[in-house]
């Protein structure tokens, strides 16, 4: 599926996407998860993009306004036997361009993966964002999630 | 993978662990997931269950005591691109039979993804747990989480 809000094109990304979006991700400071341009990390992320194209349950996004990558989130479909079998949609690695934030960008791909659940008979949707992060969690507020869950991360080696 | 801890068994659900499961669940008056062990049911659970099995990224464990079921998880294992394409584990659906708690079954099971986890290389083992269960928070804590995040959930029609 894809979806127009006013100019952006949300699809599924491709594997020449994977610059673009190892830029966008190398620009979030904040994020911190140690992601660069560096040409010999570049692997590692095609190694990632496979995994997750291989998959029947995830599936990577871009944003894209006039032909560039502006935004990216990441979807995954877990079905659970609680809720008599149900499933979840959980959104991840939800990403705007630095240049290109306050735009709608972000609630047009909150929006389109919402869609992409209804569409599909998913009872809920779902994601966590960094405790710290009040500006986001206003904006989650405002699209109608309920922060109900406390999210435990726990790093390992 | 399987798991003794003391006399605790982990190991992946069988289908026929099913009715154990399902009773577990809807034994389970806090969760409010409306499990029940009607009949009628039945089916949807199968259907969640193939559907879990069927995934290569989603497994079902149970916990078994003497040949009962008394405990249960569900892992999953997403790819991302940021951290430079690294793995997370989700845990989800942890439950113990309400007669069996307090004796160290989930602690047995968490530490058992954990292991999990490790073995196959992956990074950071995550999990949501709704925010009114303090003494879950407390429990997570113990076993080395750190509540990081929010958890935003939205229900679906």
């Amino acid at each position: 599926m894809t979806f127009h809000a006013s100019d952006i094109l949300i699809r599924q990304a491709r594997k020449d996407d994977l610059p673009a979006l190892v830029a966008m991700f190398a620009a979030d400071a904040l994020g911190g998860h140690g992601d660069t341009n560096d040409p010999e990390a570049f692997p590692d992320y095609v190694r990632a993009f496979d995994v997750i194209e291989a998959s029947p349950d995830q599936t990577l996004y871009i944003a894209d306004r006039g032909g560039e990558v502006v935004g990216t989130l990441q979807t995954m479909v877990t079905t659970s036997l609680t809720g008599r079998g149900s499933s979840s949609m959980i959104i991840e690695a939800v990403q705007t361009r630095v240049d290109m934030r306050g735009q709608g960008i972000g609630a047009a791909m909150i929006e389109f993966a919402i869609a992409e659940a209804k569409g599909r008979g998913i009872r809920r949707v779902q994601l966590t964002s960094n405790a710290l992060r009040k500006d986001a969690h206003r904006f989650y507020e405002r699209l109608g999630f309920k922060p109900s869950h406390l999210g435990f991360k726990m790093a390992l080696k």
